[in-house]
């Protein structure tokens, strides 16, 4: 792991050095200031495919065959909508329409990677937007110096991570996969469940970072009678603090050992630890990706009280892929669950599908019906006040005007 | 099923006419009254054997090896302590006890069942304790006939429950089981689990009766923001309402169609709706058994939100069991989860296991380790307080001098 981080952050610093040197300011500026409003554009987006599942569910919109209910409304306007979810390496579908398209909407579920070669091709590209939260699958320096508008839907699955998250830890709390393991294999044996079972209240939950989706799930715990503690760069209101009954703890590594769960809410660029590497993820192509990578090391991990659960949505590479593994077998770590692995998608012998005491899913947490209901939302508003030649709601903005937003500098 | 009621009810009237006549008054209040201060007395409990998890855990007190961890208190106070877990027939170790014990422990989870002709063999006994919620695994009238003492650890494992509902409500809303599996397997493949995966803020969540689990769900449900409806017998004290954040719905068939989930937790005596029955479990003995059997049929579910979402830790029986199979397999039922089963434990065959959209687990809810700690203790105070001659805590008597708690009368 050690070696791969080293070789990754080589790549970075040489794919750093081969970005194309920023444009004038006026050059930065003039593809979004200009042309917006009342041309025909041409849009492109890139969705997971749902096959036999796309008819299943009207409000399934965040898939190709669905692309965001948002076919007709465009097309009643005049603007072309191209929708794929082929999208990597020189011949695919996407690729074709680079030269010529205005739009780029895609997710962080099946994300379009938009490299700086791409963003060099695009010479007709002026907006790309996130359905859903989280950019780190574009280049946001190169968009930004190619004076690009990036923006994503702010807020739109942050219910839905919080939930999810709230599951796993009871999930883990309650040892609840082994008795239903033993449901399908006809089995019936309480000790072998009960032995490892807890209830939730009364223990000690630690979140790693506190942003929406942190506070998010201290205020569905609450009721739950647990002592909730917070990590993060800031220190909440006192009276948000106390309404959230949750205590702030500065020093990451004193408040671990007093938590029973952990729960990783680090978003991808804490300025302190963050690392910029380049991931050579689909062979062909590099994209930039920010992480506090292998955050959660043996060493860290071994510092954790014996029998930690741990839950991590937020992104994979935070953990030490084999320092979980190992401390998942030894003991030292209860149970690990989350819906974020690296690489994504995982592959098929990703060791964290074969560990035991896990309850992990794919990338799904953000992706719930009703999420997409919003973030289909959230696209449609950025599209239509794009049309008018209107801003977006200031929270959305990833890339503006030649500026990264702060989280992302 | 129908048949298997029918059956139920005649054997269940057969059984109360072979109920021994009761004693008089004065038999009825003699065996706890007299010879229980100062004595030496022989306790027997009955637990399950955890075999290679007994060790696993120093807390886990429910088991037989463990045995509430009350052996060297007893002992030293001059008290013989036979634990075991061989409980039914002639020739089982308890029965060799029956003759001469005075007090019997057992647990919901492997229950010693007491019946008319063991409660007749049992000269000496005088108190039985339950070790969690739950008494239904006594011949109540003929223990009330035979003026024994009957009590529960009332409260001991509320919390446990209304926690464990919660996380099946979110493990079916959040279709988190799909992911797991493909996780299992080795696929990835996020359309096939996002179809049907919904956050469950915004969703209508009624409770079917709401007792002291129901209002803890309720409570900690409040965050999510959902819509949560109640139904039950009382209305409660409109600041608690308030309070929770839930409400009142007096007809059940008119707040099931309103529901997205449903959570059963109607208690097992409900008096508009009980019916007596004596389920022939063990083929070779009788016990009785309050449900409200087959409340839910195919009827009622048919009349429920298409894909409703069901939760029972209730009692298995409550649900017509090949109406839920049906339910489940048509996706009138969207998912099924719970740990109650009819009958326990559940055989190999027990089409709950294979039906779709499933998350059931073995009885498990009322017995994590904390609630383990809390039944031990509150086992180990009753103790103490029959040795002493003290009273118990009110609300844990289920039998005394004579009378059933209100409950199960």
């Amino acid at each position: 792991m050690a070696m791969m981080m080293m070789n990754l952050k080589r790549a970075a610093t040489s794919a750093i050095r081969a970005l194309p040197a920023a444009p004038s300011s006026t050059g930065a500026l003039a593809r979004h200031l200009h042309g917006s409003v009342g041309e025909s554009k041409k849009i492109v987006g890139v969705f997971y495919k749902a096959n036999e599942y796309a008819e299943k569910n009207p409000n399934f919109l965040g898939c190709a065959e669905n692309a965001l209910g948002i076919r007709s409304w465009l097309e009643s306007q005049g603007h072309q909508y191209i929708v794929t979810d082929d999208k990597d390496g020189p011949n695919s579908e996407l690729e074709k329409h680079i030269p010529d398209l205005h739009v780029l909407i895609s997710t962080p579920f099946h994300p379009a990677y938009v490299t700086a070669e791409r963003i060099k091709k695009a010479k007709n590209l002026q907006l790309l937007l996130t359905a859903g939260i989280g950019s780190d699958h574009i280049d946001l320096p190169a968009a930004a110096a190619a004076g690009l508008t990036v923006a994503e839907v702010t807020g739109s699955n942050v219910v839905s991570v919080a939930e999810d998250e709230l599951m796993r830890i009871l999930i883990l709390m309650r040892n609840f996969l082994p008795g239903y393991h033993q449901v399908i294999n006809g089995e019936w044996d309480v000790a072998g469940i009960a032995y490892r079972a807890y209830d939730l209240e009364g223990k000690t939950i630690g979140t790693v970072g506190c942003g929406r989706i942190g506070k998010l799930l201290l205020q569905r715990l609450k009721p739950f009678g647990c002592n909730l503690l917070y990590h993060d760069r800031l220190k909440m209101e006192p009276e948000l603090e106390k309404q959230i009954g949750s205590k702030f703890e500065e020093d990451l590594d004193a408040m671990l050992p007093k938590c029973d769960v952990v729960v990783i809410n680090t978003p991808l660029t804490e300025k302190t630890k963050c690392v910029l590497a380049v991931i050579e993820l689909y062979k062909f192509q590099f994209f930039q990706y920010r992480v506090d990578l292998g955050m959660f090391d043996k060493d860290r991990i071994s510092k954790m009280k014996k029998g930690v659960l741990i839950v991590n949505n937020a992104r994979g590479a935070i953990m030490d892929t084999q320092a979980v593994v190992d401390g998942c077998s030894s003991g030292q770590i209860g149970g690990y669950s989350g819906d974020v692995w690296y690489p994504q998608p995982a592959p098929k012998d990703h060791p964290w599908r074969y560990m035991p005491n896990q309850a992990m899913t794919p990338h799904i947490s953000g992706t719930t019906i009703d999420a997409q209901l919003r973030y289909a939302a959230g696209v449609k508003d950025m599209l239509d006040r794009y049309f008018k030649g209107e801003d977006f709601p200031t929270q959305n903005y990833i890339v503006k005007e030649g500026q990264l937003a702060s989280q992302y500098k």
